[in-house]
């Protein structure tokens, strides 16, 4: 069960930069490519002639040409030329998805066209911000694409999946503030006075303690942006002042291939001490720090599929993955009624 | 879907010299061995007794022991001999297949063997005729193989799947003439005055435009066989006159081992030039431009299990790929009202 | 169909001195490890709370912590500390199963853990009396557990799989004498003035015939053990003496991973020559006899699964087997109606 009225991110924007590609969202394939004019379009990633995917065709002049028998088709998908005839037979033409190239990120549509909004997709203006320094990369992850929301949302698996960088027992002994909203969950965890996870003292100028936070939005059903940090003892972060702050910004793509396999898109960005390579070195164990979360939701989806009709039982920590599931699952059903109208 | 009264190439002759060759033809493992006087054998690829394939026992004097327990079978695929015991238990028998060993191939007949008639065994005399110089090989190939029979059967795909080799705009701008017969289907497109495809532009001495000619006869469920080339303009290669043409004659067997994997045998044959190295270099390409057609039979194949029940239409040049699944489907059904009967 | 109410080896003793320990055993993810006191332990190999598996979390202390988010399991399977919180949720615990360290081996109940009795496991004492030299291995096989019994229980094949070390034809012309017992059969097979097998003859001093045996016990449904060996001729071994005899003791635990990939730990102990490293080499093809066991086990295993009806034929040699899964379906049988009742 997916949702389908919403934007998930598809690729990185350069992916397209050498012409065709082939992906699949929500199990359906779909080839993206720009057109003449450099916008950028997204189809049924099949020949409506004999099956063959157009991904492995050409790119010409922005129209995609399948390699097959050269049947050709525009952004629209409407097919415009077939080799050997002059007309175009009635029904050549393959479905066309809503798409958006923001924030160095390919984002789709995949339910109703005339839904889609492009003011719905989340302002990450930390990706192409001259003031900030990104790290961004794509992972292939085998599991469902909610068991890696969870392990976003829940800041308590830190200390175990991620001991040498982002771990830290405030983040387990300080309860989050969980905020709904109709299509987004807040949540917040202020750790004033607090020993900094590894990675944030490396990078930062703090020695001991300092004044920590970790803020998320989730937009369901697929993003998660993150504000966290630390700022010296009492320098007032908290009332807004980050001055004497390091601020890092992470935000999540986090898109159904199929029930069993995600695409992971992440950026990883920072304000502070952007000119010096040493600190991006440092920040860049973020890459790694993601991978331990794969390991972790990889060995929860084979054990899921060893177990599948296993009971499970709840912790306090489960609060913001528990509401963020219900979100989806009310979002799902609002659709499901929609469609059904 | 299988027919299974049919002649199949199962391997090439020369595969049999090293003892017992185990094959899965339509889904059935059948072991090939040659006997005691060197006639060909094939056999269901599994003792009666406990099931091990007796393609990894041993070829003893011309019968087949099983590498488990010691079993021994002949030719007919009765066993004759049981390790410990002096009598053979009633129902000890495999069943056999009729083999034909003829143009450097194993042919078998997967159907009522006393339908068998070896003179239904397609003539391709270029296999094994000192006049000319065949390149052959064999292919494994994950698809179902109608999909790689349609390939071989419309040209209109030489331009994008082969631009470098078979590749013409004649192929697409001349439509074929196709001729129906009960058990076969023909087709000859000629091409007078025509740029050839670059591979026999460099493989002949003719410089610039040529009368060409693709023809090839279809003979279900499997084989296909053609006469192609390109002659010196206005030589009367039409009427007949090959004295200043470039002939080559290409042979496919096609047999399915599986509803989605497929053995792919072809040769490919010439009588011009057939002492001279370089020519021969030339036209080993022919390697290459079948393995561009399995690329893209295997993309194809792989597009219509992620889209099993999507519509396809059909464009001009689909009319013998069209005949030919027809008179395939007609002869299964025959076939099935037989069997019934 | 297996039976559960039995030992099954699930490991070597040593598998656990480095930590935690997962392994399948009849379906069913285990993870195993020393206790605080060094007691074994084993425990589903799936956390309560979100179905990590425990094995590739952390033994810290005797106790389990979950790698995910920190749960932590004792021996007994109960959680006994949730991080962030001081109460153990109502349910919080996984199942444990009964395990026994024996013979350098670690044994598994995975039936009703009221009727594990350790007094069951069938005694191996060669495996760690001064007086034997084991070679020990595991192998993982991809067969039903029961095609690897059978090639145990069944010397016949010796000659086929084995001919240059443990064939030989005495083992086909001699019948074996098969005795029943209410939860193990027993059968020896004397072969006096025979040509030894290659590998006997090669690690004894006894040049040409010799008196020979193979005795083996098989306690259903796991475990072969074989009482194996030659005599100098006339050295009265049948009556007992064994002072001119080379013995070697082989233990076989056959362990259903799943219906389809099987857990093999074998032991070959000898007690003679036993500070001579030559032999010792010698003897230690018998792990590449063992191998060829499994190839063969294997190729039967693929081939009923191509084969998945096909009707088989017995001979005289089968009775062995036949009588070993007689007494298996009958144990499972008697377990199903226990269960039921």
């Amino acid at each position: 069960m997916f949702l389908y009225n919403a934007w998930y991110v598809a690729a990185r924007s350069h992916e397209l930069d050498d012409g065709l590609l082939g992906r699949t969202i929500l199990n359906q394939p779909i080839v993206f490519f720009r057109a003449a004019d450099g916008a950028i379009a997204a189809l049924e990633d099949r020949c409506c002639h004999r099956n063959a995917p157009l991904s492995v065709g050409r790119l010409k002049d922005g129209l995609v040409e399948c390699g097959y028998h050269g049947l050709t088709f525009d952004r629209s998908g409407a097919c415009v030329a077939v080799p050997g005839q002059s007309t175009i037979p009635p029904g050549a033409r393959v479905r066309s998805y809503p798409v958006v190239d923001r924030h160095r990120w390919i984002w789709i549509w995949m339910g109703d066209p005339a839904r889609a909004d492009a003011t719905l997709i989340p302002n990450m203006f930390w990706h192409d911000d001259p003031a900030w320094v990104p790290i961004a990369d794509y992972f292939h992850v085998d599991c469902h694409y909610q068991a890696l929301i969870d392990i976003q949302l829940d800041q308590t698996h830190s200390k175990y999946v991620h001991p040498t960088s982002l771990g830290s027992d405030a983040k387990i002994s300080t309860p989050p503030k969980v905020t709904r909203e109709p299509r987004a969950i807040r949540c917040e965890r202020l750790m004033p006075n607090a020993v900094p996870p590894p990675l944030f003292s490396r990078a930062s100028n703090i020695e001991g303690r300092a004044d920590g936070w970790t803020k998320w939005i989730y937009v369901p059903p697929s993003n998660v942006m993150f504000d966290a940090g630390i700022a010296e003892l009492g320098s007032g972060v908290y009332e807004g002042n980050r001055s004497k702050a390091f601020t890092i910004h992470n935000s999540h793509g986090i898109t159904p291939e199929s029930e069993r396999t995600t695409h992971h898109f992440w950026v990883s960005a920072r304000n502070f001490r952007i000119d010096d390579p040493k600190v991006t070195e440092t920040m860049s164990a973020i890459r790694n720090t993601f991978r331990e979360d794969l390991a972790m939701v990889e060995a929860q989806q084979r054990n899921k599929e060893r177990f599948p009709d296993a009971p499970v039982i709840d912790v306090n920590a489960d609060s913001p993955t528990i509401q963020a599931r219900n979100l989806v699952a009310r979002l799902i059903e609002e659709e499901r009624r929609l469609t059904a109208a």
